[in-house]
């Protein structure tokens, strides 16, 4: 097998570099290498400086085997790409006469007149090889620097997208390489280094497939990374981990890939035909708003309240006004009587009831900012469990949605 | 005038390489550094692989003052930042004793016993420094590398920005160079294409200060960027074309900098001490849940109903049954009786309602996908807008969010 052809992404742009702009072009070019079975091994964000990108260019040929560059090939005086290459190349911009019948041919469909500061675009370094920009007017340039063939595209993302399909992506197949698949596993239940624990020598690294963990908010999610020469082989390499994966870590795990906590719950309150209702505190809504993302949820969810005063609480969901007077807003009872008045109410056989601290304020020592109580009511029984979430007030909020459709998934699969 | 502070940003981790995050730290810390005056020359990106690491930051050690890295200070095999910065540093990882109570504090918290895995986080390169992480266990390091000050965060998006501006942001203030403050209005209710006809030559490139403009789901965003030798000389520059702005704009406007729709309306609903409720079908609780993202939005809001089946529509909120069954639950009449009776229902001054067809499915030919009927009640009137909104299920779902606090955002100044 040949050895594995390794790429190096380049990102060009003050708009990126000053932050204003998040690129999205490194992400999914490096998608589509791992699919080609290229590797990247760096990925560099360089603003429009002549002299920076001259000496990127000059730094990253001698590191691999192909660039991928985007951007800085535009119209304007601050587009520099292509006068930084025909100086790394030691060679004039030359006056590229197809280049610029294709660029005045798109001002033709458009019926505009082609403004004077497009001609800069079809000025091509001596040597180089021109590829068609088929949705703008910058045409991308391919050449040779260093140990590296070098790829020079558009930085508006649709374009980019197109010339690498059309022009890049053949050359680099067969690169010798395998391709990456990935599957990923979500969890919710235990952190970041339990799990860890729990796989221990499954997370060693180094192997094939390669297993590892990012966390957000109390999800953490497994990457299962397989190298193979097809995809079907490294499908097959996958499976069988993903298996060992989910017979260690059990109901921790909710779902694979695109799955959310709201899809699972949504999917397996579908099979069982079952419905459901919330009654909101403390998320004001966001256990709703999960859910309903999901489209075709009308069939199972019936809806909720966002109580967030006392008043609706009582008015809307007949919470006992005495217990809130004395145990408070933030308490068990007042939970479970949300989780099991809406219930009632809406005449469904499951409902969600929280109430809690997100702060900034209203914290006190017994009950501190974070203190959530979350109810599930269903089944002929109620279940309350209290927490108390780390972070902002953002934090506790999203810790709380997610806590609570964890609870009700993990009820529905008992 | 001091030489100004060059940085180099690092982001670190085999899912940002690999394309299956996108990174957002790297344009979150150039705004920083921009706002701070120092120049942020390059952002390199790259997997969990320690030779590469060390490889890197010993290149970029030597190339700028100030290195902001961050990824890879996990508990898991896989991070691998610690242990490269101590091969660059040619010093052996240290247990430090005041890291491990901050960890095993973190855990007491949670009321969750701390794994084994993470007392790698308390090992600390002889001689660094340690920044304390207030919202997750990786503690941040500090070190010097070549010429350049480096500061090592965790890659989780939260606790990196609360790192930077707990223990770094002061450090690199007074970095000399001019700054560049950036001014940003927002508006509601015109296209961008629109706006850029509005404004005409005030958003001509070149200029300092420099107008321009990002857009997305019904919001356009206007950037003023100044630059000048201090924060208060850039501020004065920016003043007049912000009123110049502003009288173009006039109540498109409704906000500025981290102001957004919800604060807004809450705010000014504050002013007038005035109330509110939501009713919501196709929205399903994200109207509430933007209205109580704001902290003290329980002095005006008084909560909401999610009546996303038609049941819901007539048991909480009295809508007419004969007219949800004539003309339908996305329909004139049924968003002003949801609005009206949740005002009646709830004691509120002002009320929400909104029914509409989300899809991908639903649609009709009277009715298309994204239809949607908006209605605000209060203050002895009620309005009711219809809209077809462009989009999939999340894209018409956010634009009616925006579109109907905007709504209510207008008619509270009036």
């Amino acid at each position: 097998m040949m050895s594995k052809m390794k790429a190096i992404l380049l990102s060009i742009g003050d708009e990126l570099i000053l932050g204003q702009t998040v690129d999205t072009n490194a992400a999914w070019l490096s998608q589509r290498c791992a699919a080609l079975g290229v590797k990247v091994i760096e990925h560099a964000t360089i603003g429009d400086d002549l002299n920076l990108i001259a000496a990127t260019l000059r730094r990253v040929g001698g590191n691999c085997d192909v660039i991928l560059a985007s951007g800085g090939l535009g119209p304007t005086d601050d587009d520099l790409t292509r006068h930084a290459l025909a100086e790394v190349l030691g060679v004039e911009l030359e006056f590229n006469k197809s280049a610029m019948s294709r660029i005045q041919a798109f001002y033709d469909l458009l019926k505009r007149p082609m403004p004077e500061a497009n001609h800069i675009q079809a000025m091509i370094p001596v040597g180089c090889e021109v590829m068609e920009n088929t949705c703008g007017t910058a045409p991308g340039i391919s050449a040779r620097i260093g140990r590296a063939q070098a790829f020079f595209m558009p930085g508006v993302p649709r374009e980019m997208f197109v010339m690498f399909t059309k022009c890049i992506e053949q050359r680099l197949q067969n690169a010798g390489g395998n391709v990456l698949v990935t599957r990923v596993l979500h969890t919710c239940g235990a952190g970041e280094s339990n799990i860890a624990e729990m796989l221990g020598d499954m997370m060693v690294r180094g192997r094939n497939p390669l297993v590892n963990s990012t966390a957000q908010q109390g999800l953490v999610s497994l990457r299962i990374n397989a190298q193979a020469p097809t995809e079907l082989a490294a499908r097959e390499m996958i499976a069988p981990v993903e298996t060992a994966l989910r017979n260690r870590l059990g109901k921790l795990v909710f779902g694979a890939d695109e799955e959310t906590l709201s899809s699972v719950v949504v999917e397996r309150l579908m099979e069982m035909k079952a419905s459901l209702a919330t009654a909101e505190s403390c998320t004001g809504g966001w256990i709703a708003r999960e859910l309903t993302d999901i489209a075709g949820v009308s069939a199972v969810y019936l809806g909720g309240w966002v109580v967030y005063n006392n008043q609706a609480k009582v008015r809307d969901l007949n919470v006992d006004a005495t217990v809130l007077n004395q145990e408070g807003a933030v308490s068990e009872p007042v939970a479970r009587q949300l989780a099991e008045n809406a219930c009632k109410r809406a005449g469904a056989d499951y409902a969600i009831g929280v109430t809690g601290i997100a702060g900034p304020t209203g914290g006190t020592t017994q009950k501190p900012v974070g203190t959530v109580y979350i109810a599930i009511a269903g089944g002929g029984s109620t279940q309350v469990e209290r927490f108390i979430f780390p972070g902002d007030r953002d934090g506790v909020r999203r810790r709380t949605v997610n806590y609570a459709l964890n609870l009700l998934r993990l009820r529905l699969i008992e």
